[in-house]
């Protein structure tokens, strides 16, 4: 809550600039579209089942300069306007409770990890859509105080594979794109083009919108009110290719929503229909100058989230080596 | 504390199996040898330095089978004499917080991850001998309430390097080593024979005593009393390699201490002498069947801590690529 | 876990120390007998209606000696047979965190308080019977993560009223009662004609066992597996009498539970049945002593819990004041 | 941080409405003048000393209609300008986790709670002054990582004493004094006139400014920024009458602060000169009304504070009875 919020952005005004309208209805023939249950097992690991040994051995031999980038954001313990549950940190022993020596110096985190601040991967068990989890499983039976017992972060263990940044705002020639900007199946083909990159089987798709940039310049705003981020109607390319996991630097949804009714249209396609874990609130700031270096916006991606049974995500701090 | 602890292993006479002792002296001597300080820039990364862009690219080249291993324990809620701070983990929306569609499904964590519960990184703030921090900073200025100024986890940032298992039980041709079993250079130097593998500059060096398999087979017990791990005539020989980061399947520490009056020797040494990382409480049990059926002993290494402004260190779940 | 924990009691065989085994069959016309639903309003203050201005004025004038006796336990950081989930205490600021003049030392806490470590009050939204908290509410209506929306602490208030101690550890003439010891009618009986006092309309009753005193000088035990407590064959005593609130030196539950498929009978009548909150883990050694030297065993008693919305109960620290 | 703030208010100019200014020499020779230093045993118990088992019993005598008002509120988990590191309330069982019957439902709470949110009372070690707490002893060997070993909340125990309101907008006839407005000597003189009440030894003295009701009417501000409390010209009157303790619905301290270079010089006069303890953030509107009503600003207050041992405070729900 230390330091003001920056100008709130102006969202723009439903149907132009975060792009169609979606009826609940066109939203539902989407949902079935892309759906892909019944397809893998572990049902629970989802789309991270297309990644193969051959997946990783490939995208290991990706690796050319030797550049380890870090795509996570700081751990936050600043209440803000994207920020309404700050993380915790406390020093434990500062070196006087456990007996020396060595002298020990220790802490505690915590946080409730899901939002709009601290980078962290989805589990598929973190979204419903009409009651169900992704495979169909009723939501009610599978998710109680104790956690998830289906579509846990444990099933999908670490993820190794070839990532593709999406720099938007390096296409576009700007410094990011304004919140409210939707990005549609044509950005995602342009860009492609533009940066010389193809998105195919087993990919993690990482989307840079500038917004931590926009933060770091304009001041924090509120990103459930407005942020740029995937349309519905660009899922339909990202599901044709394959996709294993799908990133950015917001929660991957545009807001406000496009579909009538659903705030979070997005994590509903990729976590329950399509079984495609998410990747929130990363950090692409320095990706995206290392990628504009040396011209290469694939690379080798590792995630390895915590193993916490029943738990719904994990704090993460992604890992881009190009 | 559900489910009864396992039988108390019974620490071997000290100058026995983890023997030799030290005197205060001796150990001040080796602190010396292997002192590391005024080398690098950053210096709160320490030994990590040595891990180049050449070394990262060779191991990633070191891929052969896609294999991808994780080696962190789940997160470990229930109390036992091997975890006095049990991790927390409560649901913080069950599909009924925030408004559907989609129901969301969050989760609340939080940890004291030091100790020898929680598989973790050690960064080089987390330990001062004789109240200095690596490089010689004084810890008191540079440790306080608010976490460390010198030395905290995000001087670090991932890690991409080689790793070298030295699984000891699998040299010796049995389950695990006892609690108390002190690991000398010379079985580091026999391990590097008997597995085809030889340490070298900037490697990541695990040791598995098979502690998690004893702790499954034979109930937990406290390794604070008696754990297998290094003795401190072992870290000249990991100092003269150059290596980088330093991990067991236990907390490194033989225990009990063979140091007259030190109760973890070669967390001063590794931390604060020479700038090395450490990862405790690894689950290596994986790792040695997959090592075992490639017979590889060498392998890629991710390891990807939090962004932890002023953090000792960090809940990992480090991953190996073989 | 510091500690080793106490020799573990034997608990007395079923159906005889801790009294006569119940079917669920007796059990549920006992809980029909004394159920007290649709009686109050507000209903989930329950019993606490009882409390009227003319109780609080005459339970304030019966302090003589102005000897104010606190009735909590400390708080226990310290994981152990009776503490799985040990509570937290961290230091936030040592004085260089906010900017002096003057320094400010700031401290966080947290606890899961229900169990059996630390002191609290059990309001109206903490059991359950057959689906259905107290005045026959559906709790899965009732409770979610947000909370509970009916019987949460906030409702109860502060609690001003009589308090009676049963000291049966006095009556007796022991130290304490050994776990597993069931109280009866009858021990209430002899209990009130020994200590001179009638347990009326509007009472809080504290039921002193000695557990902590058995704690502290035997080592501490799984209070789950044998604890001294109520009998439910003294239940309806307490139902007639018209008591506004029953506490324990433990959680008020005799364990092993009487009962058949029942592990906490008193507190399905007490709080669903009767809507008579619970205070659990009392510290009444003090109060004893006070009690035996002034030879007055009704005082005033004021439990103020905290104001928390959605809460089913509440870390308190009572006093009594003689 | 959902919800606006309030229109953030604009404080007096300083030397006006938050009275004369007071150089840090003034302020000294206050603080000398204060001083309650080697007047008590146990010294950390501090002017609650003063309260004696004679005041316990008087105070009891005051209770006239038995009305009982809790003086806290509620716990508060949202995020604001007034909030910036909001409480923590999370189910830890939803019947779902402990087996039944009956079903049990637990939480977990937790709080920094020192600050502008929480009700909670400030034990000595809370506030140093020139390295020193109260009775002069030094903080650094006093305070660290595990908590106070001087001026614990432990020390204190429960408080029963005579309570005392200045509500100062019911003598002003106002709604609430606005943030920043300084309470001075002759204002407390004033409201025991016109309240008819005197204060006197042993007592706590309760400032409603309403500012609770100014929230809720007007929206929440940063009260570190603004707000009504004492200016420290009237703390030698409060000295002279020997109070036991000090409370108010803010932190006591008038902001912006008449003294140069002090945050917070009422908590430094009353912790560490007088050892008076603070009752910071209550929420004095429901007792405002019954004061009004009955015509009595004098009353039983009880304050039983959470045995933290080495805490530096506590939540806490005192009660007033009318």
């Amino acid at each position: 809550m230390t330091g003001g919020a920056g100008a709130a952005p102006t969202p723009p005004p439903a149907g132009t600039g975060n792009g169609p309208a979606v009826s609940r209805r066109e939203f539902d023939a989407l949902f079935a579209r892309v759906r892909a249950w019944g397809r893998w097992a572990p049902a629970d690991r989802g789309a991270w089942n297309r990644v193969t040994p051959e997946h990783v051995r490939r995208s290991a031999a990706l690796v050319r300069s030797g550049t380890a980038v870090a795509l996570g954001r700081p751990w936050n313990t600043a209440a803000g306007p994207d920020n309404p549950t700050p993380a915790l940190h406390y020093m434990s022993d500062l070196g006087d409770i456990e007996p020396p020596e060595p002298a020990t110096h220790k802490d505690f985190i915590g946080v409730d990890y899901h939002g709009k601040a601290v980078t962290h991967l989805d589990a598929l068990s973190h979204a419903a859509y009409r009651g169900q989890l992704y495979d169909g499983r009723p939501a009610r039976e599978c998710v109680d105080a104790g956690g998830a017992r289906f579509g846990a972060v444990p099933a999908l263990g670490p993820l190794v594979t070839r990532g593709v940044l999406l720099d938007l705002p390096a296409v576009a020639g700007c410094g990011w794109l304004e919140p409210g900007r939707a990005v549609h199946a044509g950005d995602i083909a342009s860009a492609e083009r533009a940066l010389g990159v193809t998105i195919g089987e087993g990919d993690a798709v990482l989307l840079r919108s500038g917004s931590v940039r926009r933060r770091r310049e304009a001041g924090a705003w509120d990103p459930g009110t407005a942020s740029a981020g995937f349309h519905v109607d660009a899922v339909p390319l990202l599901a044709e290719r394959g996709i294993a996991l799908l990133g950015a630097d917001g929660d991957n949804d545009v807001r406000p929503s496009p579909v009538d009714g659903l705030h979070s249209p997005v994590h509903a396609l990729a976590l329950v229909a399509m079984g495609v874990p998410l990747l929130d609130n990363l950090d692409l700031e320095a990706l995206s100058v290392a990628a504009a270096e040396t011209g290469r916006y694939a690379f080798l991606l590792v995630v390895t989230p915590l193993d916490i049974p029943g738990g719904t995500g994990s704090p993460v701090n992604p890992v881009a080596v190009l």
